[in-house]
């Protein structure tokens, strides 16, 4: 997975977070996932299906990012993961995946999306069922992590 | 949606768990889910895309149940949900999602498939993003529950 077909996510989350909730996320250092070492509160994930490769996209965040974000976006703090805040999450989900279609398709490389879901609990983890590479990318904020994984399946 | 598409997931669901793990699950009542009440230790979830429609499926379990699932496959029973168990839950939501594809395709619904992914963390819960119809379906076992959802986006 070269930089060309991943900077799009990754600017797609760092576009979406500073437009919809004035919050600069400081991206770490990528790695490739061979451990579920991504622990979060709540998660945006998507399915991936082209022509030629599918795969699956997620989005983690902290529990304070996400209620930080929503109070940034709505004014109002949930006290808690709330239906709200799942559906922010969903949204911002499909934004940066929608994001990235766009800026793929012009290079000649096509995906359909699937719908998002979204996942609560406190301290989930994440594995990604794919046999090609995965990539888990750390952000960084005062508000708490977030981490972004990409996975196809060649 | 209607039996004729729900149908094969849940067959697919019935007899995969039959078939691997010589395990009978007793469907209960459906419903069309409003809340997020399905909570669960360890799920699958995969995105389905097709010229027509696209949606998302989850299989969530109660932790005793995919421990025993594992165990009656392997023939030893792990002591928590680890990366083989995870490895077993995207392999169940692969086939149950397989199974239904074909037998939709017959029927001229055609989807493809998105790589699946599999959620970890006690009694976390699932949000399908999707404007059209969500279908939650409850099963009980003697070793613990199983929640399948299938959400369409129209």
């Amino acid at each position: 997975m070269n930089a060309e077909f991943v900077n799009p996510f990754i600017s797609g989350l760092l576009n979406v977070l500073e437009t919809m909730a004035q919050t600069s996320l400081k991206p770490g250092k990528p790695m490739k996932k061979n451990t579920d070492i991504a622990k979060g509160d709540v998660s945006g994930l998507i399915g991936m299906v082209g022509p030629q490769v599918k795969g699956s996209l997620s989005i983690t965040f902290d529990e304070n990012l996400a209620l930080t974000l929503m109070e940034r976006m709505v004014g109002e703090r949930p006290a808690s993961v709330d239906a709200e805040v799942g559906d922010m999450v969903g949204e911002i989900t499909n934004m940066i995946c929608g994001n990235a279609k766009r800026e793929l398709s012009e290079k000649g490389f096509d995906f359909g999306m699937a719908t998002p879901m979204v996942v609560s609990g406190s301290q989930h983890t994440i594995s990604h069922q794919v046999d090609g590479p995965k990539l888990i990318m750390p952000f960084n904020s005062d508000e708490g992590m977030a981490h972004l994984e990409i996975c196809f399946d060649k």
